[in-house]
């Protein structure tokens, strides 16, 4: 018998994406990010959501662009930082001593520590409520060498990506290996 | 230096969304899509894209529901098969050995043995190219008693929800703790 935890937005897991871009003055900004996941496979596209008070929201409307930039678990803490911060406020890159990298692609900057980074420019805008969705194409994916398999497919163990579990609030990192997906449903 | 490993639809974790409809028909079915997310707070929302192709596809757009089902790990098997088969030739819970459960809120079905439940009625659709975006206002979310903590919290580890890693296609469980959100970045 299932029990009733009421109307909430809850997933489990939820991303840690850390949103890149330039604010009205060009300067590098970030926030971290739990709404969100791709949305199209062709094109390729991603969906964020922000809040209209954070200072990355104007940025987003105004050059359209964004970059994410996914955190390995060894930066969890520079990571929730750039959730709890302000860019009004404060040069996050600074002040958690990380590197803006202005992207080729886009008028946008990435974090270059973190291992994996894709490249978008904003397709739609929808308004939720709190939240506003922002979808980007996907115009690139970039990752360190180190974490590639064959020079190509990114291995999650070597990315250790950090996952979010709402209404808990607790960060966790990748776990065991259950097996090949599009081959382990044929053994049902 | 970071490698272009392409414009490609990747996010690392993805999350296993079990997507539950009933057909034209009136039969439950069941899909299993990894582009998805939370996408609003208040209304609470998610978005999950599905091809058009899809039984499921039409399914959601009659009704005006789905349900998500989120898989433990234990059940790898089944929520890999339910991405695989389609539900115009087969009863996929039937097959899999599991059990449709009507929710009391929506006109559609849930997996009565995956630990966590949303109720959702399509408040959006956006055609974006491959996939249609879907999103659904989270009427309510049920969960199985065992897996919450002090009757509310939903417990990651006992949760253990699936994770997908897109581009190497592989299904990982839940790893270790990294700390509190909203707190670990007052350390950076």
């Amino acid at each position: 018998m299932k029990k009733s935890i009421g109307a909430e937005a809850v997933l489990y897991p939820a991303p840690v994406l850390v949103v890149g871009t330039y604010d009205a003055a060009g300067k590098p900004n970030v926030l971290t990010a739990a709404w969100g996941g791709i949305c199209c496979s062709d094109p390729p596209a991603i969906a964020i959501s922000l809040r209209k008070s954070r200072h990355s929201y104007a940025a987003v409307l105004e050059r359209k662009v964004f970059t994410i930039s996914i955190p390995s678990e060894q930066y969890a803490k520079q990571a929730d930082y750039f959730g709890l911060a302000s860019g009004r406020e404060v040069d996050k890159f600074a002040v958690a001593g990380l590197t803006p990298v202005r992207s080729e692609l886009v008028d946008a900057p990435y974090v270059k520590e973190f291992p994996l980074v894709l490249e978008c420019r904003l397709i739609h805008t929808l308004e939720l409520g709190s939240h506003t969705q922002f979808i980007g194409q996907v115009l690139d994916v970039k990752a360190d060498e180190e974490v590639l398999i064959d020079g190509r497919v990114p291995d999650i163990y070597k990315l250790r990506p950090m996952l979010f579990s709402p209404k808990g609030h607790t960060y966790h990192g990748v776990g065991k290996y259950l097996g090949p997906a599009f081959s382990l449903g044929k053994q049902v």
